[in-house]
């Protein structure tokens, strides 16, 4: 099968040539390819400037990111079989590393299939397709998936905001046989129900699976509050763990009915409480209430979408960590985390810093982490280390 | 009692306030404060320009860095009864860690003791002093070693050579108790002799610890290759989780007798071999005789160790890292670490990248590390933050 040719300007293919895997559309010599000859999803040969192949990329003529490379031998395009092979090299990387079938088993451009993520709980998948290109082979995804896993169940959940910029509609619907409203789950030693259909994202953030075993550590005999607690993923750890009292922030009622029903599954009475509403908000009245807590796990939703959110997400940022910092005990722990992409790991350890020395607490970074293994960094594309999370020691010295 | 002023001149005491704890020669007003008029070790009040006193530091005129905080009030200066109550809090964090007596108990600045590092092998204290202001202290912190450890013996290792600079001898010294030529410690699920006073630093590297329990997940009946191996840190963990084969490399002599012996130690029989000489040409030799290693650990020395290093620094990792992906077997993991402070861990992904790029390997890194919470990072000293471990899946797509 002969691709059509998409060609680069001179000196455009140095990104590609270090590893990454996009193209943009200023980087295309329209000329001699014009970006309106492609269909969105179709598969083209990248040609350097020289006339060097550099691999297959999935194109979208209508978006900044107009290629997203899905093999560097300009004979292997993406279809059936090359999915299985990638499948089945994200697999065994999980299995290796995890005892139970509970993880990310694909994520996106580190497995080297862009534009997808399969979340796996045991016998039922979900697929979120972020890219015209992913999308046009649904269906192959979902044979794919059948082969290696096979599954019970395949959910897509197609909800992602990105996709509009693709030209793709927004939906959710099962693609293979049978998918229940929730799932359980294992993460470290709890169980956790999870809400596919309704839930955030996929239903479940397995990316921070270590830091919440680490946390655990701590957290013997320990009075917590988790802020944006979702469905008690950090906290129920926590109690089981031996943690004596939790309370829960987080403004859904369905992520704190299920955070109820979490506490259920695993069996604790009588230690949890939870306040419905905004978290800054809430803080401020555990503030005032002169609440303190031994732990305080600060774990917002991305503050930073885009890079013009940078000065108002990095307030936001700071403003809640001083109110966490605020509601520590004596010697209490924070656990900072942040998942926006533009906020680098170095700013959340200054404004950690800057919220302790504002309130005249000195702070110790004890222990920090980004993702685990399911997540994997491509260490071409820095969007790819999404993560942090910041253990921090407050001391009034 | 009343300490002498020192005076900084105006924005001088930026970094102070930002909770910094090191002054600078260029940064003292020598008008109003002569540093010739302080003694190295003498404790001093900061002003800064204004009139306001930010802490005690302890002055060492002949030196760059001419002052370092060791109170942000005014009234507190470093003594014997401080020295206890710091011991205590740097106890505490470490007792939470751990279940075992075997830690940093003491990490410089990010403890508030700049210039003190105490490692911990149950009964026995190895300390290293870097300033003249703790060498005067030194008396006070058997003292306080004493009271808060109650410990066999206490080892004074002050051989680094930064104690040049700071115009004090280089020299070893039993400072408390009796010290025996080695111990035994426990590392994960491992025990070791450790050298104290023949051994590089304090005989023992405990930064690692948590990336060395990781990295034994992937061990498994793999056959393991330990550069820059010590005496088998890495190593005999990797063979504790089940690794078939160990070749380690190392060019010291003392290192690999005392690896024999921690093999023996933990009852391994005809499991590894030894390869005594220089990294990069045992790495090629290896390459030559066509071996290959599910894992390759590289764990080298600081190669930058000052900012002028910086270049030929990046080339070493550069060639050693190409060397270690050559070494490893279809789908093999490397791990990659630096203990640098000027390598930033960016640099350190890059070199990966570039290196595994360059031989037309992909590369994911599927885990990263720093130091475990007995090396806590201060957050307003960059310095503190200074390991990096990268676990480096190597693919051939």
């Amino acid at each position: 099968m002969s691709l059509a040719p998409i060609w680069l300007h001179a000196r455009a293919d140095r990104r590609l040539r270090m590893g990454h895997l996009w193209l943009y559309s200023n980087e295309v010599d329209t000329q001699r390819s014009p970006l309106a000859s492609f269909q969105p999803g179709q598969q083209a040969v990248v040609m350097n400037h020289q006339g060097k192949a550099l691999g297959v990329a999935i194109i979208n003529p209508n978006t900044l990111i107009c290629g997203r490379l899905v093999s560097h031998d300009a004979r292997i395009l993406l279809n059936k079989s090359l999915l299985v092979h990638r499948l089945n090299i994200a697999l065994k990387l999980r299995q290796t590393c995890f005892d139970k079938p509970y993880y990310r088993l694909v994520y996106g451009d580190s497995d080297l299939l862009p534009g997808l993520i399969v979340d796996r709980f045991d016998d039922i998948c979900v697929v979120q397709i972020t890219t015209a290109g992913m999308e046009l082979l649904r269906s192959d995804i979902m044979d794919a998936l059948v082969k290696v896993i096979r599954p019970r169940g395949v959910l897509i959940k197609n909800t992602s905001a990105v996709r509009e910029m693709e030209g793709l509609t927004r939906y959710v619907e099962v693609g293979y046989g049978v998918v229940p409203e929730r799932i359980t789950l294992q993460e470290n030693n709890t169980l956790f129900w999870a809400p596919l259909h309704e839930g955030q994202k996929t239903g479940w953030f397995y990316d921070h699976r270590l830091a919440r075993h680490k946390m655990q550590r701590y957290a013997q005999g320990q009075r917590v509050l988790d802020v944006f607690s979702y469905i008690g993923g950090w906290g129920i750890q926590a109690l089981k763990a031996g943690a004596s009292q939790l309370v829960n922030i987080d403004s859904s009622e369905l992520a704190l009915a299920t955070l109820d029903d979490n506490i259920q599954l695993n069996q604790f009475k009588d230690k949890h409480v939870n306040l419905k509403g905004n978290a800054v908000d809430q803080m401020n009245g555990l503030i005032a209430a002169k609440e303190k807590f031994d732990i305080v796990i600060l774990d917002p939703p991305a503050f930073i979408k885009r890079r013009k959110d940078v000065n108002a997400g990095e307030r936001a940022y700071r403003n809640m960590n001083e109110l966490a910092i605020r509601l520590l005990a004596k010697e209490g722990l924070l656990i900072s985390a942040s998942c926006s992409m533009h906020l680098p790991r170095q700013s959340l350890v200054d404004i950690v810093r800057g919220a302790g020395r504002h309130i005249g607490r000195f702070t110790q970074i004890i222990e920090q982490y980004g993702q685990g293994p399911d997540h994997p960094v491509h260490p071409a594309i820095p969007e790819t280390d999404y993560l942090k999370s910041l253990f921090v020691r407050s001391l009034q010295l």
